[in-house]
C-alpha cells in the first residue's frame, strides 16, 4: 500500500467548509472608520455586559468563588454533567405538564453547544430541519455542517412575529427530523401565546415531527406577556428543550447551557440515549460553574431578574418611541428578549438600496452598527440590540435621525 | 408535500450511534459491590484532583478570582479565544524551530475540543486517520461520529512503547488524511526520543501527510527524559499541535484546551481558515478562565510544577518496585504522563482469561478499580493511575498481590 501522493495538496473537509458563519460575510462588508470622529455606538452585539450597565449579580460570583475556594470542584464532571447541578435545574424548570427528572437534563457548553447536540442526535445527512426567518444564524450553521437541509418557515412582522402556520406546514415532507422554534426570539424579541405554541404542536404531532425548543430567552418577558415553555403544552409531541445561563443569568461568556428532555410515552428513547452519547465526546462546561449551578439557581434574588426586566423595558419603551418617529423606519414592538427588528421602507430613501447598505453606511457615517436582516435571513430589516444604557441609545437614535433625514428623497 | 408519517418513530442518528463511548460498554462489566468491606480504590481515573494530593496552585484561584471580581470577563469572547489568551499561550509555545503568532493558536473546549477540531478539518466521511495503539479511546470516538475509518499504528511495549515505523508506514494509503501521535502518552506514560518523532515525521513527509501531535502531557517528563514538541523537528511537515490546562495545571475540569496551528510554506492555508470557521459554532471555553490564562501562563510558580513531578516520581518509583515484584504483572516503566501499563502474564493464572476478567474480578474482590488494556485496544494488560496518596498507592498494590497470589497456578 502507498500514498501515491507526490505533494502537500491538504484541503480542509467538506464540514468545515460548511461551518462558516453567513453572519462573518455580511458584518465584513461593514467596515470601521478608523478615523470616526463620533465614539462608536454597537447596536449589534448580542452580549448585555459590554455596557456595564447590565452586570452578574454578586451571590453569582460568591457561588463560584466558594467552589474556587474549596479546592474540590477541578476534577472531571460526569460527561452529561453533575448530578448536583442536573437536579438543580430539573427542579427549576419542573413543572406538573411537563415533569423533570435529573436524568432528563444534560450540560453543554453553552446553549449553542446544547443546540448542536440536538440536531446531531436527531437529523442525519438528507434530512432537513424546519427554522425560523427570521432567525439565530446558528441554526443554519450547525444543520449545514452536518449536512442537513435547512427549510425556512417564514415569521409574520404584521402578526407580530408568528409562524405563517399553512407555509410551515407545507415544508414538512417524510424527511423532517425537526421542527425548531425559538420563543422568546432572537432577532425579533417575540413571545408566542399559548395558542400560538399549540397550534405549532397541533402541527408537528399530526405529521410526527419532533420540536427543538431553543427557549435560552425564558422568563426575560415584558409586562403584559407571559412565556409558556413549550413543553408544558403538549402530552403528546416529544420537546428537547434548551436553555443555558448566558442570558438571564447575565454571563454568556461562561457558555453553559442544558438540553431538557421531554419524552413522551418512549418515543425520545433513542434519542435520549444517543444525546449522553454524545455528551462523553468533548464533555461539558467548566465544572466550578456546574458546581455552582445549584447556588446559582436557588440564591440569586428575584429583584435581581425584576431589574433585568425593568431595565429591558425602559430601554424599549425609548426605542420605541423615538424610532417609530423616525420617518422610514418601522419598528416591531417586541414582547421580550433583547432585541428589537425595525423595517426599512427602502422606498424612501434615495441611495440607499438594502438593509446591508443601510448598516454600512449608518456604520460609515455615523459610528453607529447594527446587523442588517439579511444576517437573519430577512432582508430590509435591521436588528438594534436593546440593552445599552440609555444615555447611549439616546445618541443612537439622534444620529440615526440625522442620518434617515439625509438620505430621505 | 405531506410527510405521510403514520406514527411517531424517532430514531437517533447515524452520528449519535457512532459516538458510544468504547470504555463505557468494558467499565459497565466492572461492577463496585456496595457492600465491600475494604474501601474502594480507583486506579482507573485519569484525573489527578481527586485524591487531594494534587491541588491547582493558589496563584491560578487568585489569577480566576481578579476577573470574576472585575465584573469585565463575562462577555462573549470572540470565537476563537481572546487576543490576551492567544498571546499568552503563542509566547509559551513559541520556538525559534517552531514560531508561534496569536493568530496560531485557537481556544477550544479542553483538549477534547481541540481534538474534535483537527478532525473535523482535516478528515472527511471516507478518508482514514492512523492512532496508536494501544491508545486514548477519544481518537476512534471522534473519528467515528465523522464516519472516518481508524487504522492503528503499534506501539511495541519491549520498546518503550515506540510506534512499529514499518507496520505504520503500510497502514498509510491514498485516503489518509493525519497521523496522530500522542507524546507523553495516555495510556503508556512513554516519552519519546528526538529520534523517534523525527522518523515518524519523516514517513509523513514522504508520504505528504500532516500531524496530530496531541502534547496535553507535555512537560509531564521525569527526570532522565526530555520532551520534544513535535513542530520543533520539522520544517517541513505542518503540524497540528493540541494542549490544554488540564494536566500541567491539575484543573480537567475547567475544560480549556487548545490548538497550535504549526504551518509549513502554506501548505495549512486552507486548515487554518477552517479551523477559525468550525471554532465559530460553539464558540470556545468560559471566558473567566480565558480572561485568567496570562496571569496563569505567566505566575504559576516553577516549584509547583517541580512539585507534582517530584509526587509522580515518588509514585512511579513505588509503582514499579512493588509490581515488578507482583508474579503475574509486568509492569513498563513510566517516562512521564500519569500512567503505568502493567502486562498480565495470563497464562500464569488459573481461572482468569483476560485483562477485563483481571479488572473484574479484582474490583469484585478486593474493591481495587484498574482499567482493562481493552479501553485502549490493547488486550491482556491493565492501565494504573498513579495519581492516588502513597498509602492508597500501597494498600492498593498490597491487595493486588494477594489477589494475584490467589487465582495463580
Ligand atoms: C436564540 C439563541 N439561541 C442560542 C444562543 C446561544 O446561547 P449561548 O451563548 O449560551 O451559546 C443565542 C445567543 O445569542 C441565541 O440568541
Ligand atoms: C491523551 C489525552 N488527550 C486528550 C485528553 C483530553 O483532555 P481534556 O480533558 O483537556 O479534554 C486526555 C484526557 O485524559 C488525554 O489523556
Amino acid at each position: 500500500m502507498s500514498s501515491d501522493r507526490t505533494n502537500w495538496n491538504i484541503k480542509s473537509s467538506r464540514t468545515a467548509k460548511q461551518a462558516h458563519n453567513p453572519i462573518r460575510a455580511i458584518v465584513d462588508q461593514l467596515k470601521l472608520d478608523p478615523n470616526a470622529t463620533k465614539p462608536l455606538i454597537s447596536l449589534s452585539i448580542g452580549d448585555p455586559t459590554i455596557f456595564g450597565n447590565f452586570n452578574v449579580d454578586p451571590s453569582i460570583n460568591e457561588a463560584v468563588t466558594k467552589q474556587l475556594n474549596s479546592y474540590r470542584s477541578n476534577g472531571y464532571p460526569p460527561a452529561d454533567g453533575t448530578l448536583q447541578a442536573r437536579t438543580a435545574i430539573a427542579n427549576e424548570y419542573n413543572t406538573p405538564e411537563a415533569p423533570l427528572a435529573p436524568s432528563d437534563v444534560i450540560l453543554a457548553n453553552g446553549c449553542s453547544g446544547a443546540l448542536e447536540m440536538c440536531v446531531n442526535v436527531l437529523c442525519n445527512e438528507g434530512s432537513n430541519i424546519l427554522i425560523p426567518r427570521p432567525g439565530f444564524s446558528l441554526y443554519a450553521s450547525l444543520a449545514a455542517t452536518r449536512f442537513v437541509e435547512t427549510k425556512y418557515y417564514n415569521l409574520l412582522p404584521e402578526k407580530s412575529w408568528e409562524a405563517d402556520l399553512a407555509q410551515l406546514e407545507s415544508l414538512i415532507d417524510e424527511k423532517t427530523s425537526a421542527i425548531l422554534v425559538n420563543n422568546p426570539s432572537n432577532p425579533c424579541g417575540s413571545v408566542y401565546s399559548r395558542e400560538h405554541l399549540q397550534a405549532i404542536l397541533d402541527i408537528a404531532e399530526k405529521h410526527h415531527v419532533p420540536i427543538i425548543a431553543d427557549e435560552i430567552y425564558c422568563d426575560l418577558v415584558f409586562e403584559g406577556n407571559k412565556f409558556f415553555p413549550m413543553a408544558t403544552l403538549t402530552s403528546t409531541v416529544p420537546v428537547l428543550a434548551v436553555g443555558g445561563l448566558a442570558k438571564k443569568w447575565l454571563v454568556p461568556g461562561w457558555r453553559v447551557g442544558w438540553i431538557m428532555i421531554h419524552d413522551r410515552n418512549g418515543i425520545f428513547k433513542e434519542i435520549n440515549e444517543g444525546l449522553h452519547q454524545l455528551a462523553q465526546i468533548i464533555l461539558g462546561p467548566n465544572s466550578l460553574i456546574q458546581a455552582a449551578i445549584p447556588d446559582i439557581l436557588e440564591k440569586t434574588p428575584a429583584s435581581f431578574f425584576e431589574a433585568t426586566i425593568k431595565q429591558l423595558e425602559d430601554n424599549v419603551k425609548l426605542s420605541i418611541d423615538v424610532v417609530s418617529k423616525i420617518d422610514g423606519l418601522v419598528p416591531v414592538n417586541p414582547q421580550g428578549a433583547m432585541y428589537m427588528m425595525v423595517g426599512i421602507e427602502i422606498e424612501k430613501f434615495k441611495d440607499i438600496e438594502n438593509d446591508v447598505q443601510f448598516s454600512a453606511k449608518l456604520l460609515a457615517e455615523e459610528n453607529v452598527v447594527c446587523l442588517p436582516g439579511e444576517c437573519f435571513n430577512y432582508p430590509n430589516y435591521v436588528r438594534f440590540v436593546i440593552t445599552p444604557t440609555i444615555d447611549r441609545l439616546e445618541e443612537a437614535y439622534k444620529r440615526m435621525e440625522e442620518f434617515c433625514a439625509r438620505h430621505r428623497k
